[in-house]
């Protein structure tokens, strides 16, 4: 690795970029001069806010060791990260604080000579890992929860939802698969119409097949008794209940599924996720015209809310621009605060 | 105490009913032969499936003590409970067997020699508190939680919702509160409109004057600048995140508060709520003219759903019957397992 960057950088100056999310921290090595990628890492979550300092401090320190090759750490010339939990305006939040201590702690723990570290929250990374590093626009998050933020001069003004899947986040993965959930259970009470969704989220919550509506019952429920309704609903909800809330998101891809299979119940979530992000932009008074840069798994290449939002935005005037996350607009901040971007 | 007993039950038999709730366990001692009201007890918390066996026990025990004179306990016959957390139709569900051993292991502590204990979920014994005590028939519950259920010969056959906070509970007071939250937190971003609960939810949850719109701006958010409403949200969001979910439902009062100052968005939530208790006594199948028994604060004599829930169940031929709790249900229910109901 080391004699790889050697080839490959010679003695150019480096910068490092993080993207430290709530489940995962990502960094990317590369050249100040051109933000040619050399080195990548990653390690545990990196939440300013919810990540103890001593684990947080742990994994960047981890992550930024992965990236970058020992021999190569004395020429970083420039860091900047992106952190979930840093998303309050002011630099004197707590979630900034303790990223800041926490990175530098890090860096000084790896032998990195870098100046102050560049802090921002991982939507204004995002917003900058787009092509040509706006400084102003929107961004939109679309993941496990849901957040909107309009960026001026390069950091968020104005937030939108974000309020967590208690009180908001709508349209978001959490809010996909509670309302998934949510069908299955008033179609057994006879709330709500027959749906595969049923079937899909009781086997992903483990319920044993004698509850669930069967094959051989066209999979729709249609030969679903009572009482075996009432035993999905009394295994359904412990099933539930033994795992944290968030952790209904992992139920939204049963959800893109069945509307794929044309499921009327699951393409109405996905319809109304969508009218809801839709919703959640348009409180940010979007120009038409200026940059939308989204992140999250709802809106990816093959997100099940690509298509549904991005047509819900053409009257608007806004097309997605999508990344996978914000390591390399953290790299774009760090060669701007290096002055690298007009070099 | 005693002689005041002795005065109005000479030695008449006995029996006693209990309905054992979330928050606190009520029980009452009436005479066998006739239902005469002649003591009454109450004590903490009495949730067959949330409690642990030994204050459960205790609880049990201190109410029916504080209801039962020490010098009476030999003429009680015949003793029945309602539960909460005992809602399964089966007789052999944990809770079911839960509250049979804590209720007997209470009585023989106080020396109380009545035979099998009578156990059903806190709905039946709600529903057997209407006059006539009803065989057959609906219950509604709307409170903190909602659920409605047929009940045929005294017992739950079918449930509807009772689906929990994150899950359902739709109409109930924890739902009404969360949305009182939401609606307060949209219109402090800007996707709802201008209502009088974000000043008296931001009351409620402590938060500083400074953040709340003020009197002085209408009360109503008109002259509330973006970032005195960004710190409101900054504000608001950890102040619910500080208790459990669950306590969202005593906003619920600030809904029907606002809803009287003809507040609309307080207006809207109100019918919100009475449409999905509506939505969740039609899943039933009710059939015009059977008794429908509700109990709840929500559904009371002044309950803010009772007038909108009402209005939208005369085109099913239903009238709401509203009961304070199941205590004279279960000695109702006790009556008859003595025989008392014929005699």
């Amino acid at each position: 690795m080391g004699n790889d960057l050697n080839q490959k950088c010679g003695d150019d100056e480096l910068v490092v970029g993080l993207d430290a999310g709530g489940t995962r921290t990502r960094v990317v090595l590369a050249a100040a001069a051109d933000g040619r990628l050399l080195g990548e890492g990653a390690a545990g979550p990196g939440n300013a806010l919810t990540v103890p300092m001593p684990q947080l401090i742990e994994h960047l320190a981890e992550a930024v060791a992965a990236a970058v090759p020992e021999e190569a750490r004395g020429r970083v010339v420039s860091v900047a990260g992106g952190f979930a939990g840093a998303t309050a305006a002011s630099p004197d939040d707590p979630g900034h604080l303790n990223a800041r201590s926490a990175l530098t702690s890090a860096l000084r723990r790896l032998g990195i000579p870098a100046g102050p570290v560049g802090i921002c929250s991982d939507i204004e990374a995002a917003f900058a890992a787009a092509p040509g590093t706006p400084a102003d626009g929107l961004a939109l998050v679309a993941g496990t929860g849901a957040v909107a933020m309009r960026i001026a001069g390069r950091r968020g003004t104005v937030t939108v939802d974000g309020d967590g899947w208690l009180l908001g986040d709508d349209g978001s993965g959490f809010w996909i698969g509670r309302t998934a959930v949510r069908a299955a259970l008033r179609m057994a009470d006879g709330r709500g119409p027959a749906t595969a969704l049923a079937a899909s989220v009781g086997r992903a919550l483990g319920l044993p097949g004698g509850v669930l509506p069967g094959d051989d019952e066209d999979d729709r429920g249609a030969g679903w008794t009572r009482p075996r309704r009432e035993a999905y609903r009394m295994h359904l909800l412990p099933a539930v209940m033994a795992d944290p809330p968030i952790r209904l998101a992992r139920l939204a891809p049963l959800v893109a599924e069945a509307a794929r299979e044309k499921d009327a119940v699951a393409e109405a979530i996905l319809e109304e996720a969508a009218d809801q992000l839709t919703e959640t932009v348009r409180a940010l008074n979007p120009r038409p015209g200026e940059p939308l840069v989204a992140t999250g798994g709802l809106l990816g290449p093959d997100g099940p809310l690509t298509i549904p939002l991005s047509d819900r935005l053409v009257p608007l005037g806004l097309t997605l621009d999508w990344v996978a996350d914000g390591c390399r607009g953290a790299v774009a901040l760090a060669r701007l605060a290096h002055g690298g971007g007009s070099r």
